[in-house]
């Protein structure tokens, strides 16, 4: 069979290597990251300001040398849950990926930030219960409707109200606010920048941010 | 409403963080790493020791202090694949999503080692396709039928053999072995150190390990 692989392998030098017949663990993969891993999942409505609070946060993270990745529609919704529709079950089944893969992120060692609406309470407390205690935090980006509808960055709540878009949240589909979120974000008239501070205080307060 | 957080942040100090306005980019996330992020896919047949190289290989990074994530049959068929049936079209889902998830671990600038059979050709060649040139290594566990079956960790050949699992990768159901492999590791009495070591002296060579 042709290959174009072992040529460039001459010398395999195996006493170069430090042998070990453990797998690598989720505490080794944290601590050379300096971190305690978690998910920092970020849920309002359309156009409360998750992704810009959630982008806000990870810029400052990564300012610390910390590792971070963020997961939001951009990367999600053409890749890992291409081919789901907005029907609740695909809802559900769109969350429940997002969790799965939240769940790897922090096995991975890494604080990975989530900016989806994610509605539903039951949802959400659904990826709670994948990761371990302290693991999970929830932040309420609590931006009232009207603010939001009157932003409006995308035209969405315009499409909503004349019901071109069926299921919007806030609009004909219900928002199920965080009853006790980790973090509880104001965010009708808070600058980005005291909203981003919020969450890193949380952070640095709870020692996520030392090994 | 109630919340349990805002109590905890009495003072925001927004002059304590940098403030950007750009989104962290994958190679910002990788340039704290100190490698160039890529797919290790191990392909090869049940009992073939995919998922012992690939252990062995992430341990000897891990002792670099590069940064590694190990995708394998353990952390995804429960979780993001739970649900999915070994049909023939749920197989190819079930690669599509490693594939996706392993292209989120690329751009969060990690390493990622995978371990499935993934016996057909065109998969494998979508999981390619789907990160840029270079940051797919097909690493081919080539380790004969006979060898993998007298291997038989699992006891799987055997209840294949009883017709107890029907569409068997090597016994009822094809193989396609790698065409053109980056990394093709004959592994039918090759000590697991030598193989590992083959992995590890590629990435050496053609500078995945430092930034």
């Amino acid at each position: 069979m042709p290959t174009n692989s072992t040529s460039d392998i001459q010398h395999p030098t195996s006493e170069d290597i430090v042998w070990h017949d453990h797998h690598v663990s989720k505490a080794e993969r944290a601590q050379i990251k300096q971190q305690k891993p978690c998910i920092l999942w970020f849920t309002g409505l359309s156009g409360s300001g998750k992704s810009t609070i959630a982008n806000a946060v990870e810029a400052a993270l990564f300012e610390q040398k910390k590792h971070t990745y963020l997961l939001d529609g951009d990367n999600i919704r053409m890749g890992l849950s291409k081919g789901l529709t907005f029907s609740d079950e695909d809802r559900i089944e769109n969350i429940r990926r997002i969790g799965e893969v939240s769940k790897l992120f922090v096995d991975a060692g890494l604080i990975v930030l989530t900016a989806f609406i994610s509605p539903f309470r039951q949802d959400r407390e659904m990826v709670r219960q994948l990761v371990d205690k302290g693991a999970f935090i929830e932040v309420f980006v609590d931006t009232p409707l009207e603010v939001c509808e009157q932003r409006d960055p995308k035209g969405l709540y315009q499409k909503a109200r004349k019901g071109e878009i069926p299921n919007f949240t806030g609009i004909d589909s219900p928002y199920e606010a965080p009853e006790f979120p980790e973090i509880h974000i104001r965010n009708d008239r808070l600058p980005i920048e005291e909203a981003a501070a919020q969450v890193l205080n949380y952070l640095e307060k709870k020692g996520y941010l030392n090994a």
